[in-house]
C-alpha cells in the first residue's frame, strides 16, 4: 500500500456498518459511502465521507470496497441490481463482503467479482455493535490471499484479530462452527442454571463461580445478566437466528457424515422455544422454555434469580 | 481469630492436598498432617509440619482441620474409622471437608461432626493442581456460616475466590451444576472441532477465533491444545469422572423434574467413550469417539490438527 | 403335579391380582387368599376361595403361593412383616412373586425364601387388566428352574406365554428392557403424530396406515385412540411410571456402558411432561407436551384429530 | 368404469413394478408397458402385456398409466424426457405416480400433468416386494379425488389398503411421517436389544416377549431375525435411505416448528452408522454401531444372539 492513502468504499450504514465505516474515516482514509436508506449516512458525511446514489458509484470511486449488510438477500441485491457492485468492479479493484452470509451466497458473489477481474474476500465477523465501535471484531476471511495481506492495515482498524482461512466458503463455514458451539454452550448453560434455581441454589453465585474458573466465557456473564434482569425480550442475537445456525450446522454434519448428538438436541430445544413464540426474543430466552409450564408467569421472563418457587 | 496463629490440621497429601497444605505452612501456620501413605508427607515435614499416625491425632492437635481426599469412600474412612476424625472432634474444633463428595456423603459427615459439638463446612473446589499450587482455587462452601467467616483468611490462602452457599449439600450440588455445564460445553466443543476438521477447515484457527470472542473459556484452549498434541491419554480430569458427574446431574434433574435434553445427550456420548475403552483417558478424549471408525488411527489420538484426512 | 390339585395361595386382590386369582379358582384349584384391604377379597370368596388374616396363613395353607402387589414396597412388606411370607415358607413350599419390582427387591425376597428351604420364582408380567382377565398375560420368569417347569400348567392359566430367563433378577431386567422400548416407541409415535397434525395431515389416516404395515403394534392403536378421544387424563399406565422405567433403563445402561441416546432423549421428554404436571395422566399424555404452548387449550387434551389448528 | 376393461399402462418393471403390473394383467386388464432396460419386461409380455419403446407410447395407448420407479430422478426423467409422459397426457387420461418421491417432485409432475388437462394422483406405498407380489401394499394417495374413486378397483388389486389424503404432496408427507416413526422405533429397538445382550439376557427371548404383547410390530421380528442371522449386509431398506428420511423429517419439523428430540437423536445415530461405513447395509445394521468398539468382530455382524461376550 503506497504512502498516500487509497480511496475506500463502504456499502451499508446500519448498526454494524456505521461504526466500522467511522473507524476507517477516523484513520484518515477517503471514503465513498452508500446505504439503501440514504439518511443513515449522515454521521458518515459529517465525518468527511462522500455519499453517492448507487453501489456502482461506490466501487467506481474506490480501490477497495467493504460491504456490511443485513442478510444474504441484501448482499445479493447490492451486487446484482442494475446499478450494483458487479457492474463497477474490474481489474485493480477489490470487494470485501463482511455481511454474514451462507457459503453458497459467498461463492455466487465471489465468482462474479473475480470473473470481472477484481479481487474478492469474504470476511464475516464475530462480535456485535460494541465490538464494531471499538474496532475489536474478530474477522474471518477467505478468498484472494494476496488481497488479505494487502488490506491487513484496514482489517486491523476494524477488528482485534483477522485470519485467512482458504477458499471462498471457508469463512462462512467457520462462522457456522463457531455459532454452533455458541448454541450448544448456551443450551447447556440454560439447563444448568435451571437446575441450580430449581434445586434452591443461588443463580448469581453460579455465575460468579463460572467467572472464576476454566469455564469463564464472556457470554455466560452477558446472557446470565440478561436473564437475571428479565431482559430477554430485547434481542442482541435473536433466538430464531440461533436456531437457524444450529439447523445449518446439523445439515453440514449430514453432508460430512459427522454425528452431532448434542448440537441436534440443542437445535430441538431452540425449535421448542420457537414453537412457544420466542423466535424474536434474545437467544437467552431459551431459559424460559426450560421452566415448568405451570409456574405463574411461565412464558414471561422470571424476573430475578432466587430460591425455588 | 486471635493474633497468635491457631493450630491447623491437614488430612491428605495427594496431588491437591500437598500444595494446599504447603500454602498454609508458608503463611506461617503451625500444621499437623496425616496421609494414608505416610511417605507422601515428607515435603510437608520438610516445610515444618508435624506428622502424626492417625486422623484422630490431627483433629486432637488442631483447632481447624482440613481434609482433601480422593473420593467419598476415602472421606468416609478417614472420618468413621476407629482412630478417625469423629473420635477427635468436639466443642471448639472445626472440620472443613474439601474433598469432592456427593451431597449424601457431605451430610453424613457433617451431621456426625456437628453431633459432637464441633463446626462443619463442606468446601469442594474448582481447579486442579496448578490452581492448588498457586492458591487460586475456587472454593464453594456450605454448612456453619460462622465458621465460614471465621476461616476467611485461611480460605483466601487456598483460593482466589470463596463463597458461602447455605446448608450442607448446597456446595456439592453447586459443584455438580458447574461440572455438568463443563461436560456439555466440552461435548459441543468436540462436535464443533470434528465438524471443522471434517469440513477441511483449520482446527487451530478455530481455537484462535474462540479465544478472541464471547465464547473464550480457558478450558477450550487447554483441551484443544491437549487434542492437538495428541495427549488425551494422560488425564487431568478422567473421562469416567466427567461421565459420572453428568449421570448425577441427570439424576438430580430427575428428582427435581427438570428436563435436561442437552446434558443427557452429552452423558450418552461420554458413555459411548467409556464403552470404547476411554474411561481412564482425559475427558478431551471424547473427541476421538466422534471421529469416523474406519479412519487409520481411529481410537488413538489423531496426532495433529490439519486438513481433512 | 399329582392328579389331585394342589393347594394354592394368592396374595393381592387388586386390579391385576383379582382376575388372576379368579382364573385359578375357575380351573378348580383350592385357593387361600389375603389382601391388605380384606373387602376386596369378596369376589374371590364368592367364587370359592378361603380368606385368611395374614400372608403367613396363606403360605402355611398353600403348596404354591402367588403374589401380585402394587410396588416393591408392598412386596417387601408382605414378605418381611411379622406375620409375613418369610415366616411361613419352608421345604416343600414355593413362592412366585409376580409384582413388578426391581432386580434388587427380587433378589432380596428370593434369597430369603430360598434360605428357608423353599423354591422361588420372580415372574413379572406384560399386559394390563384386560389381559389378566383373559388369561393372556406374558409372564417372564427367573429363579428356580424346577419350579418353573412344575407350575407350567398354572402359568398357562394366567398367561398366553411364559418364559424362563435365568437367575433371579433376569426377569425384572427383561421387563425393564421391554418397557424401555415402549417408552421410546411412544415418544417417537407422539412426535410423528404431532408432525402429521401440524403439517395439516389427518391423524386418523396415519393410524390406519400404521395398522396395515410393518409398524403395526397394538399400542399405537390403543394410545392413538386415547389421544383422539381426549382421554389421556385417565391412566392405564401412568406417565410417571413410564418415566421411572426410562430412568432405570438409562441407569442400567450406565452400569453396562451401553450408550442409549434415543432412550435418554425420550426420558427427558417424559420428564418435561412431569414438569408440566402430567405425572398422573396416561403415558399417552406425552403427546400434549409436544404441542405448541400458545395454542388455545394447550395443556389440556386436544380433543380430536384433524387439520392444523 | 365401464364394463369393458379400460386400457392400462405401466412404467417400470423393477422389483416393485414387475409384480404390481402382473397383478393388473392377471385381473384381465389390457396393459402396455415400458422399462428403461427393456429386457426386464419379458415376464410381463409373456403374461400378455404389449411392450413399447417410450413412456410416451404407454400413455398414448392407455387410459390410466401407473409408474413405479427407483427415485425422484427416474420419475422426473420418465416424465420430462423428449418422448416422456408429459408429451402424451391430455384430457381423458390419468397418471398415477407410485414411486417414492419427495413432495416437491410430486408437485412438479402433478402440475405438468394437470396443465395438459389430464388427471394426477401421487400414490406412494408402504411395503416391499413380498407385499407387492401379494397385492398387499398400503397405498397413500393425494391429488385428483375423482380419479382416486374412479380407480378404486385397480388400487384394490395392488394393495390391501388405500387412502385419499388431500392435495398433491400430502401422500409424500404422510409417507415421511411413517418412515420417521420406523426410524425411531428401530433405533429404540436396537438400543433395547443391545442392553439386553450386554446385561447377559437372551435376545431371542426378548423378541418372543415383544411378539406376544402390545409392542408386537412385524418389523421387530423381521429385523431382529436379520440381526440374529448376521444378515444386515444385504439390505431390504438401506440404512442411508433411513437416515435420509429422518433428515427430511427433522427438516419438516423445522418448517413447522415442531420439536422432534427423539427423532433427531435417532437421526444422529444413523449418521454415526453412515460415518462407520454402513450406508449400504440394511437399516438394522444400526445395531452394530451401538456395540462396544473393542469387541472382537466390531463393525461386522455379531453373528448370533446369546449371553454377554
Amino acid at each position: 500500500m503506497n504512502t498516500e492513502k487509497p480511496q475506500l468504499g463502504f456499502i451499508g450504514a446500519g448498526l454494524m456498518g456505521l461504526p466500522m465505516a467511522l473507524n476507517l474515516l477516523r484513520a484518515g482514509y477517503p471514503l465513498t459511502v452508500w446505504n439503501r436508506d440514504g439518511a443513515k449516512c449522515a454521521p458518515l458525511v459529517a465525518a468527511g465521507a462522500r455519499q453517492v446514489a448507487t453501489p456502482l458509484e461506490v466501487v467506481a470511486a474506490a480501490e477497495v470496497t467493504f460491504s456490511m449488510l443485513a442478510d444474504p438477500a441484501a448482499a445479493l441485491a447490492v451486487c446484482f441490481s442494475p446499478h450494483g457492485v458487479i457492474q463497477g468492479v474490474g481489474p485493480g479493484k477489490a470487494y470485501v463482503e463482511m455481511s454474514t452470509i451462507d457459503p453458497e451466497t459467498a461463492c455466487k458473489i465471489g465468482i462474479s467479482v473475480q470473473a470481472r477481474g477484481a479481487l474478492f474476500l469474504e470476511a464475516p465477523v464475530s462480535g456485535s455493535t460494541p465490538q464494531a465501535q471499538a474496532g475489536e471484531l474478530v474477522i474471518m476471511t477467505a478468498g484472494d490471499e494476496a488481497l488479505y495481506h494487502q488490506i491487513g492495515d484496514l482489517l486491523a482498524l476494524l477488528g482485534k484479530k483477522h485470519l485467512y482461512l482458504g477458499e471462498v466458503g471457508a469463512a462462512s463455514s467457520m462462522k457456522l462452527a463457531v455459532n454452533m458451539l455458541m448454541g450448544g454452550m448456551m443450551a447447556a448453560f440454560c439447563e444448568a442454571l435451571t437446575l441450580v434455581q430449581t434445586a434452591g441454589l443461588d443463580g448469581q453465585a453460579f455465575l460468579e463461580i463460572l467467572a472464576a474458573g476454566a469455564l469463564a466465557a464472556p457470554i455466560f456473564q452477558a446472557k446470565g445478566d440478561k436473564i437475571r434482569r428479565a431482559d430477554t425480550a430485547t434481542p442482541q442475537f435473536p433466538l430464531k437466528h440461533m436456531q437457524k445456525d444450529l439447523r445449518l450446522a446439523v445439515q453440514l454434519g449430514d453432508v460430512h457424515h459427522v454425528p452431532l448428538a448434542v448440537t441436534a438436541a440443542a437445535n430441538e430445544l431452540y425449535k421448542r422455544a420457537c414453537q412457544c413464540g420466542l423466535e424474536e426474543a434474545d437467544m437467552a430466552a431459551l431459559f424460559e422454555t426450560l421452566q415448568a409450564r405451570s409456574l405463574p408467569g411461565w412464558g414471561k421472563p422470571l424476573g430475578a434469580f432466587g430460591k425455588k418457587r
